[in-house]
């Protein structure tokens, strides 16, 4: 099993008497659900071989998420092997989707997502810098969901709903308890949006560094790896956590927040009140002060400080050796404080770090722990821009693949009411 | 619950097909004898409630438990309630214990200790700074073990040994990758103290931070708290996390290497061989230089510089202030980092915690966004100096703990062989 933080749930039977069977269900219908959504189609060979069920065992799970309308069985074309072939398990992208949303300081996004990760339709728009309101911002959303879901309209049922955004986030009840680039403090995100988007659905709320991690975990730079950090530039710099294969959030919600480490006593003001943050030295002003371009002027101006680099623009070249440098500055204490195996770099990170790669390393070999050093890997990101929303997707379809049978009257159940 | 890292361990049931009934009684084997070594005496009633299980369950398990010599039951005596007295049951510390070790920059020690947490007998001895081959360190702790078995003769069976060490541990093997106070690079030290010491046992290594935060969880400062970070500055200034209520090492139990944080890039070079971490601000000789003493003048000089502080020397109040706002600095990163509940300061840290928690608290406020800083508290531990060599004992009881019905053939193993 490699699939990052797709363990099984814990199952904690001391404290369930009696409800062995209908648990163990539930567990393998989850197990197997899992399976389907983060790696596509299977044969039942390769499910036997992934779960150590029994044939007959995945072949009484399969039946109940085809009953669930979850997954479809197909015969597979014969490979010309000997013998019959092993029929085909889809995950049925329209038999459960997600609504996936993401609030960034450049823009806003929306998608709607099939079971298996499949994008039915998504739209982001740009909009300027600046401090919107909340209402602004959830008229925004509300309006390009309207849109999206029209396009998507043969979609099946909507199970889920979560937003990405760049802020810190408590997880418990959806308050947005600070987002400096938005403006925003202890905005109540998630309850505003589950009455605004009249789904039915409430909607969850993470920070777009979790949420970046996650869907880079699931589907991206870091599948299969167990220890990851994830490190996300735009206008802040923030971050998430892989931990034992799991995201990890912290008390509360707000771990990963990397940007806001002190790096230097020396160094500038942040926005977030502190002197010196990581922020202050790697984010895209410093980048683009130092290039001698407009410290707010966003990724148009980044992609000009590439190009006048690759054409040896000293100015250029210099501030992203800057940002390389004070990249593996701040690597290397959390490469020591965490022994994560990847270090993915995503947002503007992903886009120079072609740039910096080399500053950043020979940086991370001077000031990490020899052993912590050893076996880092540092990898750009893969999803690019749309890994937050990507990582809302999955935290939305979390609570079905968690528990696939809850989403209507089980089997057992219907013969339990039956029985009674 | 609430005792931290003593959640059951995930049932796997998917992948181990028709032995359910023993997983089962396995599980629940395991989930009491925790209760019971990390709480002591409880009455069947209080174990009904804890664990959820059924009373004619409990008894069962019970059963098996007083077999294994685990548990002794006992009447209780009747406090005037009406009704009989339910029996109280207490882990057997006579019926499994463990050796623990520990090779501090300072000193070695080695205790021998029951289920349940009794030190049935201890020893430290100082030794003076310096570099101490592997040898002359193994055969120290060899002779101290002689010594501390002789005395703690009547005990019964030693069932693990563990080892505390002040370097950066490999944990897969108990290679010490480096310790830079010992002057040990890549050394096998689990492997020497497996063969050396002739228990028949395997002696695990882990870091001193990593246990001393073990211990500090489980019989300490942060019984009940699921996100801590230990803090430990002795000579160096190592940690240990504690992680969703699990011990966090990392990839390969290199995490909480939190003294080699970057903080000051204008400061000094560290042991490491990197410049301004966090331990050439608050580490000993960081305190000491200033405070006009001997850099390398350990525990006693330390000692001295809280006496003058307390009598109002400036020199002496000053290093400490610095000690205490680079520890907020520190910190703030970490919790923005890590978002955790508690943090406990330990060694070092914990002596000289009240004449630094003022100024520690300004600089975390400071510095540490709001969200974060809200709930965490910062607390000394309260071990002292032997939380290391306790989580050593942890360590080495990990094994009975996940798994009681191993130490001996099980009864269903018994009559699985007896009906075969």
């Amino acid at each position: 099993m490699v699939t990052g933080d797709d363990r099984r749930p814990a199952l904690n039977l001391a404290s369930r008497p009696g409800q062995r069977s209908e648990t163990v269900r539930r567990a393998n219908l989850s197990a197997i659900l899992r399976e389907l959504h983060l790696r596509g189609p299977l044969s039942r060979s390769e499910l036997v071989a992934l779960t150590g069920l029994t044939r007959s065992g995945i072949r009484a799970v399969l039946s109940d998420l085809v009953t669930l309308d979850l997954a479809r069985e197909e015969r597979a074309a014969s490979q010309g092997a000997p013998g019959r072939p092993s029929p085909v398990v889809r995950p049925n992208s329209a038999g459960a989707t997600v609504l996936a949303l993401e609030i960034a300081v450049d823009s806003l996004a929306v998608g709607v997502i099939g079971l298996g990760g499949e994008v039915a339709n998504s739209v982001r728009v740009d909009r300027p810098r600046g401090r919107f309101s909340l209402e602004e911002t959830v008229d925004d959303l509300v309006e390009l969901t309207r849109v999206v879901r029209a396009r998507a309209k043969s979609r099946g049922p909507m199970i889920g709903a979560a937003v990405a955004v760049a802020g810190i986030v408590r997880r418990s009840d959806g308050v947005v308890r600070r987002a400096p680039n938005l403006g925003w403090r202890d905005v109540p995100l998630g309850a505003r949006l589950t009455v605004a988007l009249k789904t039915g659905l409430p909607v969850a709320v993470a920070n777009d560094g979790d949420l970046g991690a996650l869907a880079e975990l699931r589907r991206g730079a870091a599948v299969g790896s167990n220890h990851v950090l994830f490190i996300a530039g735009e206008v802040g710099v923030g971050g998430g956590l892989i931990v034992d294969g799991r995201p990890f959030t912290g008390l509360a919600g707000y771990a990963g927040e990397v940007g806001h480490i002190p790096v230097n006593p020396a160094g500038s003001v942040c926005r977030c009140g502190s002197v010196g943050c990581w922020e202050t030295e790697v984010g895209e002003s410093a980048l683009l002060t130092r290039a001698g371009r407009l410290p707010d002027g966003g990724r148009a101006e980044v992609d000009a400080v590439l190009r006048d680099a690759a054409a040896g623009s000293p100015a250029a070249m210099n501030a992203l050796n800057n940002v390389g440098r004070w990249l593996g500055v701040g690597l290397a204490g959390l490469v020591n404080v965490l022994n994560p195996e990847l270090v993915v770099l995503g947002g503007q990170f992903g886009r120079i770090y072609p740039h910096v790669s080399t500053t950043l390393r020979a940086e991370l070999d001077r000031m990490a722990l020899e052993a912590s050093r050893e076996f880092v890997r540092v990898v750009p990101a893969t999803l690019g821009v749309d890994a937050p929303l990507l990582g809302a997707a999955e935290l939305a379809f979390e609570p079905l693949l968690a528990d696939p049978a809850a989403r209507a009257p089980s089997r057992a159940a219907s013969t339990t009411a039956a029985s009674a």
